[in-house]
């Protein structure tokens, strides 16, 4: 790099330190933390962020960036002085007085939405979520609406995503996944999955998610795993990537939620080492991360070739399971029933879920809902797209905690990643052929190897719009994806 | 607090969250971190610590400070200036050439160290001690020596202390227990300890050694207990205190080393709560520090009535002790035995090492001792005061890391540790009795209680030197001290 970046990288170094400390005393705080140390840590964490905040939009980030916006030539020099600008421009765009009251409203907002989901009290959480989506629209007047209002605020969590690439996205697959989710319901060849509900001890389930991780190529030397009630994939370099997951009465929550975190973490583990510490390391996107921890979580995970392997396994750390054959194992990972909760989805019916969610988001930003008839609304899509109705809000229009945090625009990006990971696998065996029947004999070392020449190896240095189009040859679409679908879904439930 | 308090509390605030991001980096760094995050870790972590330093000694903070000093009349508040003014010397006599030039050496004196141990090379560390000799003479000259070079380096981690303190100290002490220890080796009455040493299970000695923290007053709400290769105990919040401990093949590590830092974490928790991030909240000093650790570990943990109490417990975890009397259990954990290495040293013979050790700094420091006669000189010594002498300079004087960290001055802390211990014990049984029999029932609340009122709620307000004498009436002696261990000990042994 030039002499020029050199007071970039220094400023840089900085924010990193702090941004890695905010993200270990985050990691910390969903895995270890006694609650006796909430109070100071949120105080402290807040310091650290301001911190951050001040040196983001200093007058001497300004000109570090202005001076290697000039200097810039190799590819990596003009993809960092863009993500640079990018950043600044988003962080000193909002009016300080915005950014606290904010703070102040979603930290509220998120206390009075756990208050609220606990008593099924739409009513206590309706002012703050009005407070909210108005918000909403204010944050995203003061970023710039070019295009749309959720344009603006999608492109936060997706670079260069459009309302018209969701709509398509929407479009594309509402009506044949809405089709496909009601056969699959009414064919009555419903899987039994009993046999995976069940006081499930600890440790051989930490054992064996620890085990096929590792096996799929996630780096232990460079990364641990933990449990967290929510799980979630974290990391401050690429030597030291964390996961999480969780033990439940359905065995399947630590199996697929560590895969999904591990897909995460080796994406994150997989940039060059010679960016660590820069805005080049790392996932670019939420949708692209998505579309890794879907790979690794359904095109793998599910797969009959990943439980040819696997389930001797299983069966040795979970004796119960011996008598289980492969095909009403693979049949039971891949049940499909509608269900009210998100999180909890399947891998078919999760996108109905976020569709939801985009239609009520865009109605309420542009003002076509009022915050007053989202129970309503929402009950109304879950039975048109689902066939089901909630019985609380609790467990309907209350169960996301995506609001309550003021993250509109946030959900498409799930939905982003189930097409893309679809995409790039299509891509992928058109190149190095089908992998699956290697994942028998525990080889995941083609797909491991796509995936980081790929994607993980370029880390942020492409935007999401360039790196599909660079290792796809065309843009987002839906095909892939409901082929896919399709033939998997009607494959293993036997429909015409 | 008044006004002029503000900006110095701001600026506080703002030391506190880096001071608690390097806290927390370096926990996890002991406990949890993989391999691979090691490199980032060093960068990050170094970022925070210069940026505490700028902060630490900014004319910002020389001006609030000033400004608090002028503003100054509770007694709090004149304890925060004190503790600030000492704080911001201490930080700005240093040149900056000398704190990169020192943290260069011992960074590399580290690494040289740990080869030269491993090789049981003293001819490598040799060149490397010497300039850290140099440099902690520098060190002082630097900080201003008004009294001796050894007490400007010893008030780094002891407020107040000076060589003749410790000249004092050791002066009473080397005598009686040259002679007690020498009287229990040859008594021929030495108990056998060999059923605590195997291979015992991980989980129930977690499970144990947190029991018996909670029992004495550890809590768990605001702290935890994980593992690491070097127990200690740190926090960054009256709420979240954490220990370490470890596992080996002698019960006692755990066990002991588990109340050692329970000791420790009790002091920190015990700070009142409207403290908390400032200076005032914590352990005064590294002695006084030892002293509550000493406290729980040697004075209740290794009682006769606090193994009434928990030896069934132990029992019930670890069958194979479960024909092990009281009496006997009692005697070995107080087993007296001359050893080579101080940090697996029993309660007697800790102190001797310590000794050692400062006389040979003072010589080193003053010139006496010349570095290249250290293996020699420290031989001798541990020939003359515990009649063994080391068969390699790896089990000799390249055992400790201290020096390697150009800690110089250090070690004395821990023999006044063990002598405040017991003068404070003695003190408190004078008030409220001897409170052992109640451990027998698992009562420790009159010794906690005790020590909350007298030492804990007191965190940093006074110096260590009022505090002892307001806590015990007299500045620290070795009376108390001789007199516990002569009794505890020539009991134990059957001695005359």
């Amino acid at each position: 790099m030039s002499n020029a970046f050199e007071s970039l990288a220094k400023i840089q170094a900085d924010l990193n330190a702090l941004g890695a400390a905010s993200a270990l005393m985050d990691w910390d705080q969903q895995t270890y933390m006694p609650a006796g140390g909430a109070e100071a840590r949120a105080v402290q964490s807040s310091i650290l962020s301001r911190m951050r905040h001040e040196i983001a939009t200093s007058d001497a980030m300004e000109r570090a960036i202005r001076e290697a916006e000039e200097a810039a030539e190799s590819e990596e020099e003009l993809a960092l002085v863009r993500i640079h600008r990018r950043s600044f421009d988003k962080a000193t765009k909002l009016t300080p007085q915005f950014v606290e009251e904010k703070s102040r409203l979603t930290s509220e907002g998120h206390e009075v939405w756990v208050k609220a989901r606990r008593g099924n009290d739409f009513g206590l959480f309706r002012p703050v979520l009005e407070k909210l989506v108005e918000m909403a629209r204010e944050e995203a007047e003061q970023y710039g609406i070019d295009d749309h209002v959720y344009t603006t605020l999608l492109d936060l969590y997706e670079e260069g995503a459009t309302k018209a690439d969701c709509d398509r996205m929407f479009d594309a697959i509402r009506g044949p996944l809405v089709d496909l989710v009601a056969e699959i319901r009414d064919c009555g060849r419903q899987p039994d999955n009993g046999f995976l509900f069940g006081d499930w001890p600890i440790e051989p389930q930490r054992a064996f998610t620890e085990r096929i991780a590792g096996a799929v190529g996630f780096d232990f030397d460079r990364g641990r795993q933990d449990t967290a009630p929510h799980p979630f994939c974290t990391g401050w370099s690429v030597g030291d990537i964390r996961l999480t997951t969780r033990f439940e009465r359905y065995l399947g929550s630590a199996i697929f939620g560590t895969l999904h975190e591990a897909g995460h973490g080796m994406y994150e583990q997989g940039s060059p080492k010679n960016w660590d510490r820069t805005p080049l390391a790392g996932g670019v996107s939420l949708g692209i991360h998505e579309s890794q921890s879907r790979t690794w979580e359904n095109l793998v995970g599910r797969s009959r070739g990943f439980w040819t392997r696997f389930l001797p396994d299983l069966q040795q750390a979970f004796p119960s399971l011996a008598s289980v054959g492969l095909d009403d194992f693979v049949r039971a990972v891949n049940r499909v029933e509608p269900s009210l909760i998100r999180v909890e989805a399947d891998e078919l019916t999760y996108n109905l879920h976020i569709m939801i969610r985009y239609e009520l988001e865009c109605d309420l930003l542009t003002g076509a809902l009022a915050v007053a008839d989202l129970p309503e609304a929402w009950n109304e899509k879950y039975r048109s797209y689902l066939g089901i109705v909630p019985e609380s809000d609790s467990n309907g229009c209350l169960q996301d905690v995506h609001w309550s945090m003021g993250a509109l625009g946030y959900f498409p990006t799930y939905s982003m990643g189930n097409l893309l990971s679809v995409q790039f696998w299509t891509t992928m065996t058109q190149e190095i052929g089908d992998p699956e029947a290697g994942f028998a004999e525990g080889r995941f070392e083609p797909v491991f190897e796509w995936l980081r020449e790929k994607i993980y190896s370029v880390g942020s240095l492409k935007t999401p719009r360039d790196l599909v189009l660079s290792v796809t040859g065309r843009p987002m679409g839906a095909e892939d994806y409901l082929a896919h679908m399709s033939a998997k879904y009607r494959g293993l439930y036997g429909l015409a």
